[in-house]
């Protein structure tokens, strides 16, 4: 074609970080600590291909046809139980299904973002929120959980909605603590600004115990609150299946639906299936214990690592749980989005922090996953990653590199 | 929550219909010939069953990992190499998979709409085309195929695509003939406007020989053309597995991969490698001539049913493929909005014209569906629509019921 229309305006504001991450997979002998991806010896492969034929033998009409836009029945009675407490009544009609949990952040945005309305978003913030949030042109109001007192009333008045990741937040691994969580939801109340709880990582804790949800902490009997509860299958089970959800309000629950219809209809049924035998199976707690024990020992490992070679250049906080360390550079003349370039011809892929930041102006940090690589090749990563950052600050230093942004990949 | 912020505007201007038919399907004895559900008989529940514990077994990562965003490769290659010709070239790079034929139609708006941009679309439109694209505010020059010789030039210049569904559209049932898809691709390239093939019933032809699609006759080694086409494994195989697919030229795919990132990030990795070993083993082929043969005796059915019971109400044609009959009513007095609500009372439920108006203005005509009900209920809806529209016309002779737009549902 010689000159097609012009793309959205929205494409020429994005960055292709995630698909440089995935391509970085291809690279022989690389280590990627870019990604979020899970170990696949963690998933239940027999077990779960029991379960696949059972879906389609014993439940066609559920597994093959077209399923509700909400979700199957029997799988949304299964979260809602999950979910409930004595203090929280959850039912069908609290529950959307999601194609993974990155549609329920889309589908979030559909219903509640029209052009400049504002997000007041913990920040550093989750890349695939700000992705998907991106072609509808939101304003940013950064959440800073690591202060003290912030004023959460004043940052989330005339917002549309508030985003927090209280579990182990992607990027930066921390967790919000109990006061702060319980101040977030008067806030919310105070406001009626609707507060979205994004949990993937929450059954992930590996030391001391879990902390309560926000949506817990709001509770209601039936649940009418303004916490947007979001849930996935992908770090308990396997991200294949392609399964989340929302808890919300109904009238908020009905809205998501409008929006799924137009988005993809329905999740895939036979996921679906799939996943609910295998919630009432309690296959997710079996093959917990595992996961928990693998993923502490390879933070443990990747810590130590860092201790040993990346202790002059970062700063870190050990994270008590979840898929990442978030690492600090210790002077603001090691650039973090050239590192990421430097890294990836040493042999190394990690996440800068410019892609967390919805301004796209923190190049100070790094984010490090521990859950895909044994405790060897963590080491090799981290090697590597220090020899590229001695690299940048030289090649800062005697001019070779320049602190442009670069185009990622 | 007191006073919750509003809702995104575009949710104030969107219809329920679709929630309705899909609760209209729990309305004890309603014959419901409103939605495009298939028969489950023409599901290979054993067969499907038995790939999905191999996808499982034997190919872990593919159904379990997180997928690439554009699919898996080897479903990509699948289908590439189905819809190559002798002068059609298609790659991987030309295949994206989606969840769903849905999402193809949703993420071409999103990569291509900016608020206000012109669809060139053929009218009357398919409801789900206009579900997808009605959040972005886009304004519709409709493109009337019944037409002698419509200027297609003139319709599509400075529109963002062209949007057409030749085989069996949705929902006129109509077919596009070979000399009007040429002078579409035609068009297409000279005013440089993307042109959206939409294909669901594409392999649901019960009379004569298919047309050649607009791909094919567009060509090229590589392809690098203006047809958007989009695919489904809904009709041919199980609409639960929720396996679409787009053929576009590189640069779209490319694209379309960034906004499938920030919609769901990947379609279920069980489904993607279900339909990947279905498509290698030939299993599309070998149940299609049941497909046809059931669908065939039933839109027999019920245009000899409508013969004896509807002629003096409707006009129509009967189809030669797909899963729709188009009949519109012979008298301006029988406003089939109406229709659709007196229906329900009478046990049967259609769609009625106005929701595939991108104006909401036709609503004179009705969709009805033959492929969910066999032909003795097909016969029984049929027979109590003809009562319908006898009470909508004594009702609205008697001044009972007014033609304001109900609200459906």
């Amino acid at each position: 074609m010689p000159t097609p229309p012009p793309f959205a305006r929205w494409l020429g504001q994005t960055n292709d970080v995630t698909q440089v991450f995935l391509a970085a997979g291809q690279v022989p002998d690389l280590v990627n600590l870019a990604g979020g991806l899970p170990d696949p010896s963690v998933w239940p492969v027999e077990a779960l291909a029991d379960l696949s034929a059972r879906a389609v033998r014993e439940h066609p009409q559920e597994a093959l046809g077209y399923p509700p836009i909400e979700g199957l029945p029997g799988l949304r009675d299964v979260i809602a139980a999950r979910f409930s407490t004595d203090g929280l009544r959850l039912g069908r009609e609290n529950v959307l299904i999601t194609t993974g949990g990155m549609q329920g952040l889309e589908l979030i945005g559909k219903v509640l973002l029209d052009e400049g309305d504002v997000i007041a978003a913990q920040t550093p913030a989750y890349l695939g929120a700000l992705d998907a949030w991106r072609p509808r042109g939101p304003a940013y109001r950064p959440v800073r959980m690591e202060e003290a007192a912030p004023d959460l009333p004043f940052l989330m008045r005339g917002a549309k909605f508030s985003y927090t990741v209280p579990n182990f937040s992607n990027p930066s691994g921390r967790i919000v603590d109990t006061d702060r969580r319980k101040a977030l939801v008067a806030a919310a109340r105070e406001t009626s600004v609707w507060l979205v709880e994004d949990d993937p990582y929450g059954a992930l804790y590996y030391d001391g115990d879990p902390l309560p949800r926000m949506l817990t902490l709001c509770g209601g009997d039936p649940y009418d609150g303004p916490v947007i509860y979001l849930g996935t299958l992908s770090k308990e089970l396997a991200p294949g299946l392609r399964i989340g959800w929302v808890i919300a309000a109904p009238e908020m629950i009905g809205a998501l639906t409008t929006a799924k219809q137009g988005s993809d209809m329905c999740t895939s049924g036979l996921s679906q299936q799939v996943a609910c035998m295998a919630l009432e199976d309690g296959l997710c707690e079996r093959v917990l214990p595992d996961i928990l024990s693998l993923y502490s020992a390879r933070r443990d490992a990747l810590c130590a690592a860092m201790t040993e070679h990346l202790d002059e250049l970062f700063e870190w906080e050990v994270p008590t749980g979840g898929m990442f360390v978030w690492a600090r550079a210790r002077g603001a003349r090691l650039d973090t989005d050239l590192l990421m370039r430097e890294g990836l011809s040493h042999g190394v892929c990690i996440s800068p922090s410019s892609v967390f930041d919805p301004e796209g102006r923190d190049r100070g940090a790094v984010r490090i996953n521990f859950t895909l690589n044994p405790p060897d090749k963590l080491a090799e990563g981290v090697r590597r990653l220090a020899d590229a950052s001695r690299a940048v600050l030289a090649g800062v230093a005697g001019g070779r590199l320049t602190q442009g942004r670069p185009r990622l990949g």
